[in-house]
Parts: structure tokens; sequence; C-alpha cells
């Protein structure tokens, strides 16, 4: 699979296969060496170097570097390289799973619909996570679908084989190679626990993270762990590992001083005051029109609204549009976090729908169609930098509606429902103080997540019947002497649930790391660790120097194309091995190779003698 | 995930985790030996020992050992033991793929049916395959599939890559983790190869062959490499390569002299005779009833009916029900081989309807429906052993029926169509006579398929339109020299598809290699190749063992558990390790180790010293 190579310089070859080529015939080497002639690497060619100033993303450049193809809309093959990447990803995520104790599983993609609907997943929720499920069925008319996730199957399997077994801890890793989720066909490293009691569970649940922590250390590359929201999965701690990304759909918020880190859509509309005396009434109240209450000087009021899933509460949020900020003297424009809005909704009986694109227009429709006897309603929040209005703005609204103050019930709040907690409606901006702590200064950043894990709880185990015999006195966590007096109880399982995303930490990294020239890999998961560029001529040097370096375990790829120079550094710099070995000038005139590292800015003339250790060096810090 | 494991004899452990069982408090350890407290094995307990008498297979041993589990019918999860020797298998076709300079891809399991309508697998055939697809639509109606092989894709890939290149042969390995076929779901590991011509194909096909025959050398498991009907493949040149097996759904005929070796439905119904002076006419033409034509005497005939798809013509094979066999006194029961008949009739013109059970009841019914103006026919066929009756017997079918012998087209064949050859309609029998060769004698085996090898030639290159441009002196195959003054011309590239069943291998040896007390594994897919089985008490003698064999990296686990030895010694049998070390007694008594190989009847006492150059040898023959 390479053009004009030139036999090897007297090397036994362990198989040649020959190969045409425009006409000429070439032969293949096949010495164990890993060369590029070998391997499957349809770059250069296939697409065109995008025009001077076109904004090409990572995405593009894995395919054009021969990693992957797109197949359909979201689904992909993977190529050689890319496979290679995604290999070593897995066994970087297996190592660490292991030293967990964690045993490997590898789950069916197809499960029975029915379980599901036990677990309740396929027939509640809001409609968006079973529609992106596949269905299907046999022959047989038995119904089953494309697992986009295995906490029903694991929870099932392990419940059969529990049974016969009195309290033990499970750890399970699955490995389903194809779900389909949001982005298709995707690859995930799960990990399932299970512990018979709650303090079990939080101490298993603190390893994995712990665990998950060391993962992301090798890849040297800056995440972060954030405190999460964890969404439909029905559980309540859970957090988030994330790269800083533009083109991560999620905000992390930030302190520059303590550990406060958390995903935005955590934030529960509360403001939260780390200092205790703040001057202000402790007791739940309005206090309108006559105080300016804590934070910066709001310069100017936003409205935000929002309607509920029945259609008859319209809510409106006040909060500030323009406020000043410490240390700066330019106003930040300020907008409006819809979680934290939802949170305080709910908290006083209203289920928003954030989905709908004009609520005023459908509260509006809801009025005039007179459809049921309830009285329409209007909610306001006041964000605590906000001045509460005593008489808010309600007439231009009503008209517009077309009905009188009488036909609607008019309620305001300015305090968590159940707290003395003010509300905060608005996202964090770059710069606001930290709540948790005196010193911080908050950043909020677009973040694309990688991991996550989530204590689950019983979610799962109680509905499926995953259960153990415990004795009671290990329940409670109390002394071993009685234990054995003590009853047995049978319990469901508490669990845990964790996962990596292969796919996507592959296009993340890519992402994070990819300049001007193309990609680049941390050491952990490139393709390979060195590339080998001979110039013409100098094979056999080339071939020393692959043999030197992989005497000491560097992962080394053989540049072995009848191509030029230019072309093959080009080629280099667009798959983006971590260290490029240049055998070409240098090496005529004095015996000298080049050594290139786009990522660390090194580029050295360096003896044999000293290449592997000067390699080893380079590729400690990447 | 261990009972009642003491602490490690003062060890640092690398990382300890607490879990209870039965009520008591143990410590699990993380030293990095495999221990098979870390590892999820749910023997024992799990399903009890069957019944004295009752019979057990393997794969019922492969669940009872906690290999799998079965979650729907035909679909199954792999537990940490299955997965391991999932991993090794796969590893192994990996070395092996290899050495051919093949390239590994991952293909979608999720694929257009758009595709395979081109390629007409979705529309043409007996409908058999295209029923066994799941099909399924994304939520914008685009209409999928998941593909259960990868002819399609690849070559769509293959072609889309190629445009801008000139000749060249690609290898590429495909991965699809979870084709669903037959079984369901199932893992294959496919090679395509994709040459310019003919006689590059068939090089490849060559090398390709023997890659897989060293495969099947390492497993140490007899097979067979039998010539083979490629089925709906649409080629022509393909092998087979099998294990014997009672449970195989194939038949195996093999010489006990030659390399003559063919799956049973390669039967194209001619006689082949090795000898040409026979005694009989070379002229295509009857010989009724006055002469017995060749082979062992006939005692009596059989008749066996089949219809046509269209229902008009019904066709009667009039064979050697017994006959003498040489060198045997009791007559043997002969079996049509409808693969024969079938092949005969296609000569003469008429498409079989195997799957018709009562071809006389139907055809009954199509002479009396009277639906078309056809004249009925009936087609006898003769194979070579038995006499040609002048006036065969008729009325009694016509009167059945309720026509005259005038309503009816009546033709008989005793030679194969456009040949001389006579007819064979019979499957062969243990001891029949080779016809390759003077010396050797057939044997009829059942068999279960492994792993394929096709020519697939332009079938699927054509009409995907995956092409090569190419130098017309190359295709040609003629001198070089010239070859770059002639015409440049687009062929479809010659594809070969090759494959290797991952799932069924993986219980396909399980079956061979089972005896009355478990299963059996090859070394080179073992779990792991040695089980070290300490008594209580003597655990860090057995930690001693498990450093000196991994010293010399020997695969090796260490049963740690708080069981009895008995126990203990069961479950390893069931698991069937290749090597078992037992810590018992006569180390207690003079520092004996029992070194146990049920695979070659070995149980023998072994110094410390000499274990790893013993348990070698004996991995060696595994």
């Amino acid at each position: 699979m390479i053009s004009g190579l030139r036999p090897a310089n007297g090397r036994p070859l362990g198989r040649r296969l020959v190969l045409g080529l425009h006409g000429q015939r070439c032969q293949l080497h096949y010495d164990g060496r890993n060369r590029v002639s070998n391997f499957w690497i349809p770059t250069g060619g296939i697409t065109k170097k995008p025009m001077e100033g076109s904004n090409e993303d990572a995405n593009d450049l894995l395919i054009r570097g021969g990693f992957l193809r797109q197949a359909y809309s979201g689904i992909f093959h993977l190529l050689p390289l890319g496979l290679r990447v995604q290999d070593k990803l897995e066994r970087l995520i297996d190592k660490h799973m292991r030293s967990l104790g964690a045993s490997k599983v590898s789950l069916s993609s197809i499960s029975a619909q029915e379980l599901w609907e036990k677990s309740g997943r396929l027939t509640e929720g809001s409609g968006s996570e079973k529609n992106q499920m596949f269905r299907f069925h046999d022959r047989k008319n038995a119904r089953f679908l494309l697992a986009p996730t295995h906490e029903e199957e694991i929870t099932s399997l392990v419940g059969s084989l529990t049974t016969s077994y009195k309290t033990r801890k499970y750890r399970d890793e699955t490995r389903p190679r194809q779900g389909l989720l949001r982005g298709r066909e995707f690859i995930m490293k799960d990990l399932y626990t299970f512990d018979y009691n709650v303090p079990e569970a939080l101490k298993t649940y603190k390893l994995v993270k712990h665990a998950y922590t060391q993962l992301f250390e090798e890849l040297k590359i800056p995440y972060l762990v954030a405190a999460a929201d964890s969404g439909n999965m029905g559980g309540s701690l859970s957090h988030e590992f994330h790269f800083i990304s533009p083109k991560g759909e999620d905000r992390v918020v930030s302190c520059s001083h303590c550990d406060h880190v958390y995903n935005e859509e955590l934030a529960d509309g509360k403001t939260h005051q780390f200092k205790e005396s703040e001057g202000q009434s402790t007791v739940p109240g309005f206090q309108t029109e006559d105080a300016q209450v804590g934070g910066g000087a709001t310069v100017s009021n936003g409205m935000w609204m929002a309607i509920s899933h029945d259609g008859n509460t319209l809510l409106r949020g006040w909060y500030p549009k323009y406020s000043m900020q410490e240390g700066s003297s330019e106003p930040v424009e300020r907008h409006v976090n819809s979680h934290a809005v939802k949170a305080i909704a709910e908290a006083a009986g209203v289920d928003l729908d954030l989905s709908v694109e004009n609520p005023k227009a459908k509260w509006a429709a809801h009025v005039r169609s007179r459809s049921s006897s309830q009285k329409r309603r209007i909610l306001d929040l006041y964000d605590s930098q906000v001045r509460v209005y005593q008489r808010p703005p309600l007439s231009d609204l009503l008209q517009e509606v077309g009905c009188s103050a009488a036909d609607v019930e008019y309620s305001k709040l300015d305090r968590f429902p159940g707290t003395s907690n003010q509300l905060s409606l608005v996202r964090v901006h770059d710069g606001d103080n930290c709540s948790q702590c005196a010193d911080g200064s908050l950043t909020s950043n677009p973040a694309v997540e990688l991991g996550h894990t989530f204590h689950l709880g019983t979610r799962y185990s109680e509905v499926l019947q995953a259960s153990v015999s415990v004795n009671q006195a290990v329940l409670d966590g109390s002394a071993e002497s009685s234990a054995k007096s003590s009853k047995e109880q049978i319990v469901p399982m508490q669990m845990g649930c964790h996962g990596i995303g292969v796919s996507r930490m592959i296009s993340a990294v890519a992402n994070r790391l990819a300049d001007s020239k193309g990609l680049n890999w941390p050491r952990v998961i490139a393709p390979y660790e060195v590339a080998i560029i001979p110039n013409k001529g100098l094979n056999s040097v080339a071939e020393q120097i692959y043999d030197s370096l992989t005497s000491k375990s560097v992962d080394t790829l053989l540049d072995d194309r009848d191509k030029g120079m230019g072309w093959k550094l080009g080629d280099a710099d667009l798959i983006g091995y971590p260290v490029n070995v240049v055998v070409g000038n240098g090496w005529k005139k004095n015996q000298m190779l080049e050594v290139q590292c786009r990522r660390l800015g090194v580029k050295k003339d360096v003896s044999m003698d000293d290449l592997p250790a000067f390699v080893e060096g380079l590729l400690s810090q990447l």
C-alpha cells in the first residue's frame, strides 16, 4: 500500500507482496517494523488543503488526516489511524478501571423494550430521550431497541446473579461498542457500581472520582471537575469532567481562588452569601422600591418571560440587564440562567416549558381560548440585584392580551420558596465574586463534557429487583461483634453509574490541541509517539533509528513513502505525531538528526546516540 | 469481590477497598496480581451441577462456568472470563492479519438501506437473508439497517477514497462489533481485499488462505479446509475452515489419501471418475435395464421427489437406496444429496424449490388447477448406480393425480446436461471410493464452519463503483518496459471477502475440547494459562509461585478465595484453565507442588525450581 518503495537494503523480509502502482511494480516490506507503506493512511490526496482563511476545525482535520470518514450524518467509519487512537484511549481507561478492581463485561447492544418500560425510561420523561432511541421488532415481533446506555441491563444482570450470594460489592464495566444517542453512534466506557448501603456507595463514589481524576491527569490537558445536575439519570450526587472548549455545549463556572466549580445547569436560583451579615432582612419579604439589595449597582433592568407546560402561568423574571462590576468602569451585560429560573418556578409549583419560543403569544392564546375555568396566572420573579416594583407594569401586557387585572391571579417572589435566600436569575459573568470564598472571582467557560460520575441510589435496582440480603448490623454500620446475632434484611442495591465518552474524547482532544498546521496528540493516545521521516536514500539510517527507539519501547512509525520531504513533513504535521525525527540534510552533512516537537516549540539537532533520551524527555512532557 | 480473604503478608497494597460479606468485613487486595478475588467469576453458586446422566453441552458449561449469560434468545452478555477469551482470540486474528499487511478499520454497524438496494441484497434473493436484517428509520425517516456484513460499506468506502489514486491494492479489516445475523448478534472479523485484476486477486487469495491456515494451526485443534459453495456471496472460488463437530450444520467430505476435501453442498451431481477406462459408453445416452453401470451393486432403488418453483415440473430422482460397498458384507443405506439434484435440474433448466415438503401433493394440485396452458412436466433423473427403467412406473402417479400420460410431457436424464458425466444423486457414505485418487476412501463428517475465504470478483465493486484507473499493460500483466506507453483504463476492482466468526469460534472450541469435568481451552485463547490453587494458609507460597510464573510471561491467575480445595479444584476444572498448580498437602509434607493438566492426562509433583520449565513444557503442547 505504498508507492515506489525501494527494496530494503539486504535485510531479510518476512513476507513480500507485489503491488502495482502507476504501471510500475514495487515491493511491499513486511519486516515487522511499523511502516506507513503497510498502513492505510489516505491523507494528502484525499481532501485538498482548505483555502487560506477558511475555517477548518478539528473534525475536518481528523477527516483530512485520514483518521475517520463520515458514512452518514453523525455516523463514522474509523480508519486505521483513528482506530489506533481509540484503542489507546480504551486501554488507558481499562488501566484506571482495573486499578479500582473493576471487572470488564461486554453487554449486548440489543435490549428489550419491556425492560425499559419497567424502569420507566421508555414511557416517562420529556420524550426527547425516548424519541432518540432506535426501536425494532424481530420476526417473532419481540420488541427490541438499540441500547444507548446500560443501566437496565446491568442491573438486571447483577440482580439475576446476586440472589444466591449475600452482601457483595460488584464493579462492572460495560463496553457497549455501538451505543446510539444524540450523535447517533458513539462509544462509551461505563462503570456501574453496586453497594449494599449509602455510606459504602459514597466511599465507592469517591474512589471512582479519584480514578477518573488520575485518568484525566495522564492526558496532560487542563480539565475541570464540576458539580453537576444529574439530569434524568435519577440521582443526586454527581460530577462532570470537562475540557474548556469554544465548541462546548455546557458552561462551567469556576472560582479563581477556591475549589468551587460547577455546571451552570446546576444553578438553583438561590443567592448563596458566604458572609453572614449583609445588613439584610433575614425574614422572607419584599423590599419594594426603597432599597437596593446587595451586589453591584444595576444600571438597567431586563425582563424575561417563560410559560408553564399547562400554558396557564406566564412567568416574568426581572433581572439586572446591565450592572456594574467591581474593578470595572464599564457596565456588563447579563443573561438569564433559565435553569435557575426553572428551579425557582418548580419550588413555587410551576412547571416551566423552556422550549416555547414566544411565551407571551402562547399565553395570550391560552387566555383568549377560555379553555379552562382555572384563573390565568402571572408570576413575577425578582433577582436580588433589581428593585421590586410595587406596581409592576402589567397594564400593557393585559391590554395586549385583552383581559383585565381581575381576570388574572398575580403573584410575585423575591425569596426562594421555603427559604430566606434571595433570588439569582442571571448567569455568572467573568469577574463576579465567588459565593463560596471571600477572595475569588468567577470565570464562566464553554466546556465539553467528557466524563461523569453519578450516584444513582436505588432508582433502577428497586424496579428491576436487584437486591441483596444484608445483616442488619452491617447495614447500620454498627460493631462487627454484634453482627452475627442480627437479622438479615433484603435491600435494593445502591447503584453508581460512571461513564467516559470515548468517541467524544477523541474529537475533544483533537479540538483542544489542534493548531493552524494540524492535529496534536497527547503521548498517551497518539496513534504513534514518534514519526521518523527520512529523505530519499536514507531509509537504512531511518531503520537504524527506528530500531534504537523501539528498543526503548517508544511507539514509532517509519514514513518510508516515496515522497518529497516537504510533503511528508506536512503530512506528519497534519496527523500530529507528538515528535518527528527528520533524517535529512543534517544527517548527510554531519550525521545529525532534527527532532521536531510542534507542541513544545522544539526544533533541535541531536546525534543518534543522544536521540532516545532526548525523545523520551520530550514525550514525558506531552 | 472476594470472600474471607486474609490480609497479605506484609506486602504493600496498592489500594484497598472494604467490602461487606456475610456480616464480616474483609479487605480486597490490589497488589497488581491477577486474583480471583478481584475478578468477577460468578461460578459455583449460580447454576447447580446438572443431574447425573443429564446432557450438559459446552454452552451450558460456558454459562455455568461464568463466561457468559444469555440476555435474550440468541443474545448474550459476555462476563469477564468470556471477554478475556474473546480478546485473546481477537488478538490472535489481529496478529495473522497484520502478517498479511492488512490495516484494521472499524466500520459502523449502521448502514443505509439504499446502499443494500444498489447491491441488490435487500431486494433480490430467496428472502431469507433480507428478512433476517433488522431495519429501522431515524427521526428524519432515513432508512437504515443493522449491517450483518460489510461488503457494501467497505466497497463504498474504498471506492470513495480511491478515485484520486491510481492502481492500488487495499487490504482492510473491518471489525463490526455487533453485527446481526442468524444467531441474532455475533462478532465477525472480516478481511476485504481489493486488487486491480484477477491474477493479482488470486495471489492475494492464496496469501489470505495461508494466513488463515497458520491461525488455525495455532489453536492446535484438528480442522478441515473444504472447497465450498459460495452461496449468495456471488463469487466462484471459496474455501471454508471447519471443526468436525456432532453439532455442526454442515457436512464435510474428506479423502483418507489425497487432499480432496469439500463441503457436501458443493456436490454438482456429476460423477467424476479418475480412471479413464471403465468400459462405459463415452457418448451420452441411455443404457436401459440391460446394463448395471459402474460402482458397487445396488440392492434396491429409492425414488425421491422435488418440485420446481413454478410448480409445473415434478422431478423424480432414482437412486440406490441400499448398495454394497467394497470390503463390507452389509449393504449401506444411501441418502439423496439435494444440492446435487438441484445442480443437475438447474443445468436442465428447472429451478427446484427444495423447501416444499410434499412435492407430489403440490404438483397434483397444480395439475388439477389447470391454471396455465403450459404442459405439465415430469423429469426423471437416474443415478449412475441404478438401472434406467425403459418404462418407468408412471401410471400409479398419473392415476393418483387424475390425468393421462398425454397430458404430461415426460423426459429422463442419465447424463449431466452438456457433458458425458453420469449422474451422482447420493450423499457420500463413509468408505466410498474417492473420485480424485486411486487409493483413498471418503469420510463424511458433520462440521461447524468457523472461517471462510471468498474470491468475490466485481460483484460489489461494479454496482457501487469502486474502480481504479490502471495502465492497460499492467492489467494484461505484460512487460514492464512497455507499460509507460500504454493507455490507462478504468476497471472495477477485484474484491475478496474473508471472515472468521469470533463468537462462533469460542463456542466451537468449547464444544470440541469439553469433557465430563468441564471446559478445556487451547493455550492461545485460554482466559488464563495457569491457575494456582492454594490450600488455606498457603497464600504467601502461592504468591511466590505466581511471581515466578509471571516473570516467565506465563498468564497466571491466583485463586485466593476462602473456599475448600475440593470446591476450588472443581471450579478450575469447570472453567478449564490449561494447567492447574495445586499448593496443598504435598507442599506441607515435602515442598512439592502438584501440576495438573486434564487435557494431557498429567498429574505430577514438581518442585518450585522445576515448575516454570515444566509448566512451559505442558503449555507448548496445548
